[in-house]
């Protein structure tokens, strides 16, 4: 299916840059930009094979609006699956806008937002999962949000759940198979080879649903919350995991953090730090609020920071306990959450010193202490490799699927009720009729995912979150 | 000449996208990119035809970095002349990071500022000043500043100075050439002729650098001033000239200025409004040192907008006094340069009291009055047609050829200062060797400013005001 209109937008970043990209979909797309090109060849667009490129000019009547370089794209094979026209103009504001209201004024529409990706999808170019990888890849600005992306576009998740699907419709289609010979009573499906093929699914299901912890987490970056006082170097500390992170090549300003609440890259997984007041007991009613909050961030996050200064736990004893008692409290309220004991300005501390306050954070019960010099760069390569064994990054390394999408994760779970449905009927010997109506339920929801089974309100809510141009 | 060495940067604006560009140029483009790119169709870049697209992979090492389309240009059809291979990727920060990665590590070079248009200008694809008005077109952001650095691209500038040049070398030629027989006394340049054209040439060269008022204005914005106390209407004022324009397409943040002193394109040519705090008279030595303010700002500027609530002025024979005060004060200062008086606010005027300010303000000498109701649009167009007016456009009509850059400039001088030295030779009989040298000087910066006389410095210079990846 070609789309009858044709759509217009800057597919590249807006802002000024050496190039910038306009893309033409539909199927006017070659047309109108042979009206409005003088090719340097003197040749006809609409003559050229597909996947070429002309140099010439685009021009508005008398007006020559700039020197481009026209891409052209032959249905079926261009991203969208319609004829498509890329247009390499020189990168000004000015000239992008012109280009663009150029073919607004000769007859192209202004694409809405993901809307070449829509029509790659209503074309077949991609399953729905597909088209949704498409803006997570875009958006995914580490290397393991960008690995799951990248699996997700390229097929990986659908290909596993079209296998499912498959193999259970065969199943479906043999039962409604039975009850056309209900009176003859004979069985097609053999319930033993059913009963593996539901218990394998339900693995299945059950893995991709227990991976969208670890992607949702990856997808968002993991939060990490810092607990301490004002001054113990919570700001030097985030610089030091930062600044050991190769240096960014392009013009992207500031790699210096200066607010604390901000997302770093370790070992290409996303951390999110989350800045806290600390949790000093008080009796002060506005300090109390403030714990409250710390208590609200604390239950956020994955991994708990607790950053205190070396040299002032270690010659107070009482400030010791201050300390132990305040880890206590985290340890009550969240068992399960794992807490760094991070003694930082351990330069200040000499050799004896630090020996002593070893053995006496060895004695805080239920949490990893280290030590830093977040100034000095000491310890810095420790910490993240603690940070990074609080990540289930099994399923990233064994590049297994993973599930990063809320909408897939619903369907999944949604399936998975379905199945159990279809398995507790084998069990009990429920009736074909019955089982197949629980087995085309779980196809619908997988259906869901790929895309197979939508309607415009779901593609419009889909679609909607991508950039224009894309 | 192929450039030995590949270098690669991002060719589109930073930032998040739906696509991104990475530029290669270099001896090795090709094949760098054939080794990191795995082609869906299976075959090799390096046999492929010029100006082809080809979808695959970007791949490092067992890893796939994004599904990309990769554009071949053999040299030297391309835009340095080098071998150059474009890499249209998903634009995520982290996509385009790692493939410029990549390629570094592979042996690719990172480009300094300009240095794909500083290979263009020494693989003799273009010469110095249509290189450096690609710089121009891409911070041009409104129509006068960007026609006039397509005309400067397209060779406008180049061919007229290239005609005065080979007409000038034929003569100086002729006239070396009677050295080489001065004994013999012949002449072989008629005299007359190259009276004649030294005059052409001298008329090019006046009305060349005389252009150089408009252009580099037209390049800057031409400065308004406006003098005014707070509240009379100032960013009311600058939204209604802002909002008559087109509404932008693209997803460009706010069109609705916060800020008074901004740039604002009227009729394809940019307006550049500087706020000033107004000039009351006073002994107040701190409003005193905001007065010479004030007095500098109107100094910087071409034109003054002198902005005051008309119902104010019209109930108060004081006020308008002062304003009249104001005025004069102006004027005497800068006696050239234009003062619109400007009443704002006449919707709160009747008809009748409206005509009686219309009369008041009409004996406010070496003014022009106007009437504004910013909140209501009236007044807008009128004040845009006054605004417009003050520029001299008609050479911008005329397509004649405008001077923007001070270089050439200054080398247009230089080179008139020779003409007329070789015209008072010519007039005083000066001898064929001594006028050979000032037509050899005048050559030389005729040559500055194509490119053909040039150093790495002056190319450095040049360049280094480019955005890396040009």
């Amino acid at each position: 299916m070609i789309h009858q209109d044709t759509i217009v937008a800057l597919a590249t970043p807006s802002g000024t840059g050496a190039i910038a990209v306009i893309r033409l979909s539909g199927k006017n797309a070659i047309t109108l930009a042979e009206a409005n090109f003088k090719s340097v060849s003197g040749k006809q667009l609409s003559k050229q094979a597909t996947h070429t490129i002309h140099l010439g000019h685009i021009i508005d009547g008398e007006k020559t609006i700039d020197e481009v370089l026209v891409s052209v794209f032959k249905n079926p094979n261009s991203y969208t699956g319609d004829d498509v026209v890329e247009i390499s103009c020189h990168g000004s504001n000015y000239i992008q806008q012109e280009i663009i209201q150029l073919f607004l004024r000769k007859g192209c529409r202004m694409a809405t937002a993901g809307e070449f990706t829509l029509r790659a999808f209503l074309n077949g170019k991609m399953d729905l999962s597909q088209a949704e990888a498409v803006a997570d890849l875009i958006s995914s600005d580490n290397e393991a949000s960008h690995q799951i992306a990248m699996q997700q576009m390229r097929g990986g998740f659908s290909s596993e759940i079209a296998k499912l699907r498959v193999e259970l419709l065969n199943f479906a289609s043999l039962i409604e198979l039975e009850l056309d010979f209900a009176e003859e009573d004979v069985e097609f499906v053999d319930r033993t080879q059913f009963k593996d093929l539901i218990n394998r699914i339900t693995f299945v299901l059950k893995r991709l649903i227990d991976s969208f912890a670890v992607g949702n987490v990856i997808k968002q970056g993991i939060p990490v919350a810092i607990v301490g006082e004002p001054n113990v170097g919570k700001s030097t500390l985030l610089n030091a995991l930062l600044n050991e992170e190769r240096a960014i090549v392009s013009d992207i300003a500031g790699t210096t953090r200066d607010t604390i609440e901000d997302e770093i890259t370790i070992g290409g997984i996303g951390f999110r730090f989350i800045d806290t007041a600390g949790i000093r007991d008080t009796q002060d009613v506005v300090e109390g609020l403030g714990i409250k909050k710390t208590f609200e961030k604390i239950e956020q996050a994955q991994v708990v920071i607790y950053l205190f200064e070396a040299d002032v736990i270690s010659n107070d004893s009482e400030k010791f306990q201050n300390l132990k008692l305040e880890i206590q409290k985290i340890k009550n309220k969240y068992p399960q959450k794992p807490v760094i004991v991070l003694a930082n300005k351990i330069d200040k501390l000499a050799k004896a010193q630090k020996e002593d306050l070893e053995i006496t954070l060895s004695t805080v019960e239920g949490s990893h202490s280290q030590f830093l010099s977040a100034k000095n760069g000491i310890g810095v390569e420790e910490l993240k490799n603690t940070l990074l064994s609080f990540v289930n990054t099994g399923a990233l390394r064994n590049n297994d699927t993973i599930v990063t999408n809320s909408r897939h994760y619903d369907a999944l779970l949604k399936a998975f009720e379905e199945i159990n449905k279809v398995k507790e009927g084998l069990e009990t010997g429920l009736s074909g009729d019955l089982l197949a109506i629980d087995i085309r339920q779980a196809l619908y929801h997988f259906g869901e995912i790929t895309g197979q089974v939508t309607n415009d309100e779901l593609l419009g809510n889909i679609f909607a979150n991508f950039c224009i141009g894309k």
